[in-house]
């Protein structure tokens, strides 16, 4: 299986000190040593980061630690391969086009046996059943809502139902995101945390470094962050429960019931 | 304008003398300061390195320069804004995914008021020239080709059609690949070159470093590297026709009529 990390702040925010104890587990603390990836999105343009060797040995992660790119929207990942070969092209997060905005996602679970079918408009290029359900999240997408990104409203009845129905197929947690909207589905094990004013230290769980929030930020800051398990021993942090579909905005996660009559922003 | 970088191999090979000397253009040599950008493909996987400042500043094109990633495709831009703001998503290469494979694109010229009109399949993020004819291209090429992905012989005739249709609006150099198929079209201006045994030494422009491939090669191996002007001041560069589109397959130029029975690799 593979582990997640996921960022949503409502300013761009780098996350170096998350990544550097997330990095850790691609071969130190753990065992997620067959690649890793991550994606930056900045307004509506999006780098992704991915690599084959373990994060803990890789050039490219040795940049991304050292090297703060600040973001409102990240999705980063650290795979032990369990569906498709260790290659450039099964590493997540896998991107596509969708209404004109990147779609950036990150899986981590198992779907046995799971490969999409209608391809008209997006196919897999590895071989990982990640990438497959990915197409089939965007195919239903485009095939909704064929011409232009809708309200959230509308946009999250139509995700929850795929996603409802890829979970069948076995474990299904993610990270999805466009830079706009962004999307934590817990199908076994998630976490999130909400660090905002007043900030205080933080402690990381697989290195020993310690940041103190009240130093970096100003009060209005407000981050959210989402891993498979907590990054932290001196915080709280809340357990997604299997199912749920969370969306996050401006750092905090809201309410299905909150966005009924919001409009999209784009 | 832009600048273009291309490298096609029969061995994956390191570009970094190539873009040692093609980075130096982006703020030192040259005036392309607005963003750059590399996509090496490695089999199918496509890595893509965007930064929005100049390559000569940017910590990521240092990262390239140091860190030999081998690679048969490669396709770098270096920017000096015509059209689009210098924002991340306006930074070639541009990449979708097309037929389970990866399609990068980068360009050199401008096309003013070109606006592709079908956008059935593909939609530009950013709001330049390229990454709107880059998904005219895309269309045209699903469109005639729905499903698969076509033998050399189909796949040229469509593309060279669709490549004088947009070369009409303005200028359109461009360099495009799937990390399988090369292609090199030259509207106003680009070079190559083959470097094959016997190896001996090359001198950059714009850097005074210099390279005894001799050192660093097998006799098999074969690299073509293809540029908007030379890189080297001691090798004899071969300009590519006005109107011309070449296709490169391992590390040469190959004639349109060689390939007419020739069947696709995937």
């Amino acid at each position: 299986m593979c582990q997640l990390l996921g960022m949503n702040c409502n300013v761009p925010t780098d996350i170096c000190f998350s990544f550097e104890g997330f990095c850790a587990r691609g071969g130190k603390t753990d065992e997620h040593r067959d690649g890793w990836g991550i994606a930056f999105f900045e307004n509506k343009g999006c780098r992704i980061f991915i690599d084959v060797k373990p994060s803990i040995h890789s050039p490219i992660a040795e940049l991304v630690r050292a090297y703060p790119i600040h973001s409102t929207h990240v999705i980063s990942h650290i795979r032990k391969a369990t569906q498709g070969e260790i290659t450039l092209e099964n590493c997540h997060p896998f991107r596509r086009e969708l209404w004109g905005r990147y779609w950036v996602f990150a899986h981590n679970g198992d779907l046995p046996g799971f490969q999409a079918r209608d391809t008209s408009f997006y196919q897999a290029v590895g071989n990982t059943d990640s990438e497959n359900a990915f197409c089939y999240i965007l195919e239903a997408l485009k095939q909704n809502f064929p011409h232009c990104k809708p309200p959230l409203d509308e946009f999250y009845p139509v995700l929850n139902d795929v996603t409802k129905t890829l979970s069948t197929q076995g474990i299904f947690n993610y990270l999805l995101s466009d830079g706009d909207y962004f999307f934590a589905h817990c199908s076994t094990k998630l976490y999130y945390i909400v660090r905002q004013a007043p900030f205080a230290g933080a402690h990381l769980i697989d290195e020993d470094v310690t940041v103190d929030f009240s130093e970096l930020t100003t009060p209005s800051d407000r981050v959210a962050v989402i891993a498979t398990t907590p990054l932290t021993d001196n915080e709280v942090w809340t357990q997604i429960q299997p199912g749920e579909l969370l969306v996050f905005q401006d750092g905090v996660p809201i309410s299905p019931n909150s966005f009924t009559s919001q409009e999209s922003m784009f």
